[in-house]
């Protein structure tokens, strides 16, 4: 279409309307985007393990990022106490994410839809959350396209992460301070079928790293490393 | 903090926790990250302009992502209607998104919460959304640290875009079938200091998009480009 301009000139407004493809972000990454899907019990090493990936495909010039708790609830799925000021009392309990069944399903489809619009961007998305719920992780593998979704569960027994207890969560669940924590009285349901177990309660994250950069070779995700 | 892993190892858990900065994401990248904020009437050629700039930008290696309503109206900001099937009704219609007032504030909330991890991540984001509240821009603003929200007001006269009018949209709010239509019967708060302005009716897209680069480049957000 053609429109006369302000100044009487023609404007071609269909001029390189097609975006830049997934796929030339691609080329020009030199690698494939896809999410690392991390979930597991609270302590299990999720984010650190996350971090650890995330070094060691920057170091070897991969595009990655790190979604979770801490730049995902202070923003996108802020809570309802962090809405208020701003935008007001209804709009902060309409929007504002808590840890209701409804809250957190939600919270975890933002999550996935953010993750791929990091995958369309030629990225490798890491994200790090509990993600307890079997269907909810489901739903984001199927809003992905097949083979983008990478589920890497970090398994570690509860008494090990409860003994690990970062935050102190485990112990304010315990004294009843914390309702409905998974692990303790809300289930975990472990994957049926991730692409990835590693083991956290066994070996140091610096392994665990190294195992889930080895997945990526072999699955074409990133190209193999030169080092033996 | 070291625990006995379930062979015996000692486990720490603290190995390298820490995230990538975002400065060493931008040293890797090779420019800065920010935002391109595109704002204007429906019709005034945002899109265009947005995939223009990122054309020219993934030319140049700078990595970027136009989010757009093509890629956040079906998953992170879908309507209740889209979210029915997998999710029910009642969890549809708390966190579906329509068109009321409240619904376009959180809209335009959560795209630039997503615009701030993909500048966390070290990309150059361009955001293209009518965007017409002047109040929902600056939380955008406000959101963002100093320097990273680039306001680009995309300016043309209300009778050139409904004379191009590419989706009928404007057609149809005339005839009274859209309500709250931005122009018509809902105001475009202009920008009252933006980054950049840019003329639509007057200039083609080519040459709007040159004048986005060249101001990237001297408010020092990319190198500059080596041609003349």
């Amino acid at each position: 279409m053609t429109v006369d301009g302000r100044h009487g000139e023609v404007v071609d407004v269909r001029w390189h309307a097609h975006a830049v493809s997934r796929e030339e972000r691609e080329r020009a990454a030199g690698h494939k985007g896809c999410v690392l899907w991390f979930t597991g019990l609270s302590g299990c090493g999720k984010s650190t393990l996350a971090n650890a990936v995330d070094h060691r495909l920057h170091a070897r010039g991969v595009r990655s990022f790190v979604l979770d708790g801490d730049n995902v609830r202070l923003g996108l799925n802020a809570a309802p106490g962090l809405l208020r000021e701003r935008h007001g009392e209804e709009f902060a309990s309409r929007f504002g994410l808590g840890f209701a069944a409804q809250d957190r399903e939600e919270n975890i489809r933002r999550i996935g839809a953010v993750a791929e619009l990091f995958v369309q961007a030629g990225l490798v998305a890491l994200t790090a959350f509990i993600s307890p719920y079997r269907r909810d992780r489901e739903a984001v593998r199927r809003m992905l396209a097949p083979g983008d979704f990478v589920e890497v569960f970090v398994k570690a027994p509860l008494e090990v992460c409860e003994g690990r207890d970062p935050k102190g969560l485990y112990k304010r669940a315990r004294a009843g301070e914390i309702k409905g924590f998974t692990g303790i009285d809300d289930p975990y349901e472990e994957p049926l079928a991730p692409e990835l177990v590693v083991d956290s309660a066994a070996r140091p994250p610096e392994e665990l790293a190294a195992e889930v950069l080895a997945w990526l070779e072999r699955a074409g995700k990133i190209p193999r490393s030169e080092r033996p």
